[in-house]
């Protein structure tokens, strides 16, 4: 059934049942003579009263057995009854639409995301003034394909604060995102950290600015400090806004050297002492939010475990050396949380035979899929997490005359957590499991789950409906039906409202 | 007086005897109610009418002595008599404006400017989208200091056509431009003639758009082709809607190269053979255009003179050797004109000095300075022409450390004329040689000395009427007391309309 | 049959019927018993007696039929009677050499080598001392596989003649070397011409005296000159010793900038003009040399052919663009010699295939391959020349992992002659037609005719004495029994004597 | 009185009463007549019978007050009796040398040399097979300027240990020199470690080859290892045969970058775990060998010291951040020895002045001045360490007109330990604490009190004789009488032997 079609103007007759989706918002707002307006282009729909989704399966991100015909009761926003059908009372006056034949799961998550991610001079001069606009771009194409919400865990902060708080005002659609700003103690993107010829080729003004946008003062110049001033430093730079803290045990390889043949191998360094991160690591939990790193050896990884952090950032890459058993044990013991980017089998042959390309070396390559089907194996919660950005590295692919489709491309925006899936199904995943990781692991490492993460009463009614069954083949769950954020469907086809990047 | 804060609503009062500035018309379009606007800030006030300048002395940029005591009719922005006052009949009706004290040369015109200069890869990725505004905020500075006739001798061709297009038909205010386009032979900007290291480091879409935009088909291509192939490449080139050819005899250094330490030095080699220098020459004149060169060797410049062409840019750079006295009578004798771009003295001691920062010996600045000297005294036609710009090279010099009205910065537009009349009598030219230089001779190198560049009858009343005397201290040009185009008064407190580079 | 390995002492009683080979010459020297050196004024010396070969099919360089069964007569180190068996009057006394089965062809000779040819920082940091034993090893190497004479087109002047006057001198073995030092115009290893980039990297006095010892004063400086100014400096340059002159008409590819990934071309440009390049030949002709030219462009081959001078290197290759019809007819018209530089069509796949590696675009190869087609059938007298070096840029591709014998690769010396052999056999060349170019022609070229490069009455005794019929099959070249120079029979297991790049 | 000019033959009656000299034994050895010779076992001899030196001011280096009239009582080559005039038995049948007037220090010690020390292409590519000779040179300087020996803390490994093996065995003349080889856990010389550029620009065989030289198996890879792994490779590394363990606790900075404009700012990255390092300081231990660290930040200095290294290179290197108060007193309570490196007034002023050129900042210079000061006051054991080399920087500065004794350069061999006295005598050392810190403590701090140091009895006797009395004016400890290594005269005038970097 497509209401769009149905209702393509202002029926006041129906205004009774439905829940104004994003796009509707916009329109009656800057509507003055509509007093209420209904949902358009391909999208079911709610309204003011209770509604009730009855007859789907429900899987409902905890990890339990599906139920066959659920009965979801959403108000304001919230789950406020969720069931088999028979053991929830309807509400009287209740909507009730009838999604038999659905797959209900959480709302998706995405542990890592760069909403704007592309480190050239150019890149970074055309969109200077404009940052804002890429960052909305980036979560309206995360929700299209059914991520509600995304961790954003490096980027500009303020610009990425100010789309955070336009979201979540409703003043525009997008997943719902969560930043970090800075990775604590890298440089900006003009610097060794990234593109360190940048910083000799660009303008020193222009390499300034930008540089102390992304820093926030919490660049290289960190690593220099003893413990007590660095969490001195931490504490006013959570003042900011910041969601949460992510820092960096190890350095950052300097690949986006556009154009330069040799990458910069930063990836073993540390840039903290044991006694700085634990300083960080007081300071978030101070504040109420969650610690993470940015680890990429086995040392800099068995580090941030032991100061304390809450989660591991793609804590499978350790360079040319698997995890050490006796790491992967202290990770259990402290039931600490793991994001993972897996490669699929396809992805990871064409890694390996354009190694040069992609600067990444065969070794490490092998270390890396070897890490995460140990970590699958030893019970270690992880997280569906995909470094995905809108633009470059993808840019660098297709330059060399890649079809991103067809290398499984895991970093691009809107297509990256599904390929996350096949590659952890094919890692030895179950679809179950990697629905988990998706969702309530996501929420619960990031200390949200009591607001939403799972099908659960209580939490908000981040929903995506279905149209096959996820467990049977994970590939479905590109099959989606609606998106539904805090209960208001999403008017998937409008997104994203203004491409820059993506546009036709 | 000003009328700007007397009559600043609709003073119907006064509306017969007015001629509307360039922003007064926009500001006419815009208001439906008013039906006459008039003059704001700073500026007499002419009117339909036919008009009359008495009084002031006329220096008429021919060369002739000035009158003490002129007489000017003006009507559809032409001068229909000039001449000493009780010599010139004043048409019955006309509005009189006394000019009593008051000095007027011709509207003044560079030969040489760069309304887009910099070739960084940070400012061409930012402005790509505004090539157009630059363009015309470089037009409305020229404009404001008195120059009202520049040529554009190398840029963007289409953006630089388009905003020449908008200010001839009065759309926007600015100086009236006329656009080479490409120096023939030449690669855009990140190539071996500007930006080598640019093309390495940018994005290779990006290398290719911007190039492609700049060389219009006439980049380093041509220097491959035979004279008859290059012919016909520039017949096509002409068909697009240039002003003047103008070609590159020897190549250009690449100092552009932000951040690097070396230059790439092609000053001294030659683009083309004199056969395809000739095949060009030919194609312009067949079109009714002039032909001009880029040259800095003393062999490219002869090349330049025997291939006929009508103008030589920057003749008197010449690199590390002296023009032959062969080659200036060769000049003297095919009455050629010759831009040059003269350093004060001042100047050139900073420039020996920071002989690294700007990347050119101290041989070559001696060598360029006594050309100058001999070209003076040679009786070359000489025009004014300044290479000048919004934007770098003087944020290089900013950028170190450096105050560009101090170290008489002989590129920055709307001041470089200035500094070019200081250098010029420095030099050995008379005040009265400069104004010729800059506006008679200017006129005739282009082939337009019947429409404007002197205050004769006939031509356009491009004026400049100046509060104290320019032939006994030159820098009396700086004491601008209206800027005239076309008739119309210049609203030059409004100038930029849109300051882009310039905002304060 | 193998004298060097039968005579290793100082056999008295054998004295009357042996060629005394280099390495037995070194013997003799050293050895306090020996009465008999035989070594006078750079030339080496036929024994006591006359030596007659007898038998053999002789192939003399002019074109003409083979002789089936030859009588050679050769007297200090020259040929004194050549004819058909029963025609020519054999001495008394006589020492008579049975070459029956053999076939014998004038010595090769290559009109294009480097004997010195790697540009990067490293190499020439390593052997700037030892820039003498490289040359030498060069030399001994084109010795070694027939090349008799080779003619140095670029490198280091001093340490060049220093080896090509030991090797006069008979002091040392190894090819007889002509030598042009700098190709006039062109920038020392390390600028624009050749390693823009170690320009900058290498330390200031390092690049300054290593361009200074290349350049000899005739570099990127000339261009700047007038006409007069450039024929004294060449005057000047011809009075150090070199035996032809060269000079660039078109610039030269940065292609040595290592490991950077772009090529800075300078293919296209002119370094003289016109009346530049006559005043080189003038005086080229002047000091009854040779003059010669590096062109790289449809238009600076015309220049050169126009210019007078009397041979061309590598007048095939011509950028994107096909030699035009006309230049050909004046080449033919003219009489001038052209090098040219084939691939065969096993490399031209490979070139075309890895462009990237080679900086060569297709078009170019294209049209390169096309010209040289086009000139064997056009009757223009073509030379054997290689561009042959001992070292890089075969580094190079061995580096990539290319096999350099499989890859057919043409510069590589000692192996490019037989390369080039084989690419003009498949463009069209008869071998009778291949080997006029390698001998007669290259000598003629040279201006060297009356004294080598046919096998005639009255020319120097060089000669390679094969086992197989190379006009059934060039690659029958190879298939090498003796190299005689000047009547001497080569030892040519003993070359190189002091191996340095080619050590094992 | 000059032992060398007087004896320059072999004067058999003489025997009894001279010193022979390095240069004299070189003679003595090729001398058919000479039936003595006294080299035995890489120790020199002190001729036959014992030798006293009498009256002069004995400053023995452990901080005791002079001696006013001494007695030093040598027999082979070792001290046997020590003590004012009248307290020392003077052996029967000695060779008494009268030293009145003359002031004995112990031969000077210098903790941080480099006897090869430039990291460009050109300068390796260049003496890749000369290598020993450099490091002779170097050692031979050293000598001639009183430093007895020298503690090579970062080079090629086997060829200093092969200069070290040949000066012990008494082969050639030099300082006694220790070697650490490689700083554990830096890169190569092409590396991110020193010169990044080249590692771009050179050949890649090259670049292996040399970066394998340098690393020995301990270069950047190790930073992946865990604990454990580090102590296998660093066990092995010990058995090479280095004489004490340096790792590298932060990065180094890559400032070698010839010719590019940016350094690579490492000097706060962290290389090792507290972990890793105490595994290293561990085998060190084991292995009876001290362990030292390099470190550049106070969390790195920090962690050195908790490490339980024996000592600290450039330990007052602290960035921009001054030593913790609680980090002093760490290093107080450890007793540990810190070797510092200051600049003098003069200096500091010239190197804040020319920042760019020396790539440090005006904070970090202030900050390691501050540092040395507090040092001086706090009591910690201080060393001599210079850094000094024999080429590069200098050149550097060399290249920028600069006069390298005028500047009062810090890091030139042969001079560096005299600036050094200089320097911190301005900041607060008395001359006694300063030569205490060049003698006594260097020995101590490297575990050798037990043989040399100090002038006591048992102690190797080397010394050096002073002409002026070096506690009234550190400077005269440049009026070198004579130096003495293990009892036998330095013949001075022949050093260095073979001058490569350094012939006039």
């Amino acid at each position: 059934m497509n209401f769009s079609k149905k209702f393509n103007c202002c029926p006041l007759s129906l205004l009774g049942d439905f829940i104004p989706t994003y796009s509707m918002r916009v329109v009656m707002k800057s509507c003055l003579l509509c007093l209420l307006v209904l949902v358009i282009d391909g999208a079911a729909v709610f309204g003011q009263k209770t509604k009730v989704i009855k007859g789907a399966v429900l899987i409902d991100g905890t990890g339990a057995p599906p139920i066959p015909e659920s009965v979801l009761v959403i108000r304001d926003g919230k789950l406020v009854a969720v069931g088999p059908a028979g053991h929830v009372a309807i509400p009287d006056g209740s909507e009730e639409i009838d999604a038999r034949g659905k797959f209900i799961i959480p709302g998706m998550m995405d542990a890592n995301v760069h909403l704007f991610r592309d480190v050239s001079i150019e890149f970074i001069a055309r969109y200077e003034d404009r940052l804002e606009e890429l960052i909305e771009e980036g979560a309206q194409i995360s929700l299209k394909y059914g991520v509600t919400t995304v961790f954003d865990s490096w980027g500009p902060l303020r610009p990425l604060m100010n789309v955070r708080d336009r979201i979540n005002k409703g003043e525009i659609p997008g997943s719902r995102v969560f930043v970090a700003g800075n990775i604590v103690g890298l440089s900006g993107p003009f610097g060794r950290s990234f593109n360190a010829v940048g910083k000799w080729i660009a303008p020193k003004e222009f390499v300034e600015r930008i540089n102390a946008m992304f820093e926030e003062g919490t660049g290289t110049r960190l690593s220099w400090l003893p413990p007590e001033q660095v969490g001195q430093e931490i504490r006013t730079y959570i003042g900011l806004g910041i969601d949460f803290l992510k820092y960096a045990v190890s350095g950052h390889d300097c690949k986006g050297c556009s154009g330069f043949p040799e990458t910069l191998d930063l990836s073993s360094v540390l840039l903290f002492t044991p006694e700085a991160q634990k300083a960080m690591v007081h300071e978030a939990h101070r504040a109420g939010i969650i610690a993470q790193t940015h680890t990429t050896s086995v040392e800099s990884l068995r580090q941030a475990v032991e100061a304390g952090v809450d989660m591991l950032q793609h804590g499978a890459i350790t360079g040319p050396i698997p995890i050490p058993e006796s790491t992967l044990e202290l990770m259990l013991e402290k039931g600490i949380y793991c994001a993972v980017q897996p490669r699929t089998a396809k992805r990871l042959a064409i890694e390996k035979k354009d190694a040069a390309l992609f600067r990444r070396s065969i070794q490490v390559l092998e270390a890396w899929d070897g890490n995460i089907r140990r970590l699958i194996k030893s019970g270690v919660p992880l997280l569906l997490a995909t470094d995905a950005g809108v633009s470059n590295p993808i840019k660098t692919e297709v330059e060399a005359g890649k079809d991103v489709f067809d290398v499984e491309h895991p970093e691009m925006l809107g297509e990256a957590h599904f390929i996350w899936f096949r590659a952890m199904i094919e890692k030895g995943m179950t679809p179950m499991q990697a629905i988990v990781a998706a969702t309530r692991n996501n929420a619960a490492a990031y200390g949200k789950l009591d607001q939403f993460g799972t099908v659960e009463v209580g939490k908000l009614a981040d929903l995506v409906v279905l149209n096959a069954d996820p467990l049977e083949d994970i590939e479905n769950t590109r099959e989606i039906h609606w998106v539904i954020k805090e209960g208001v469907i999403v008017d998937r086809e409008s997104l994203p409202v203004n491409p820059l990047l993506t546009k036709p």
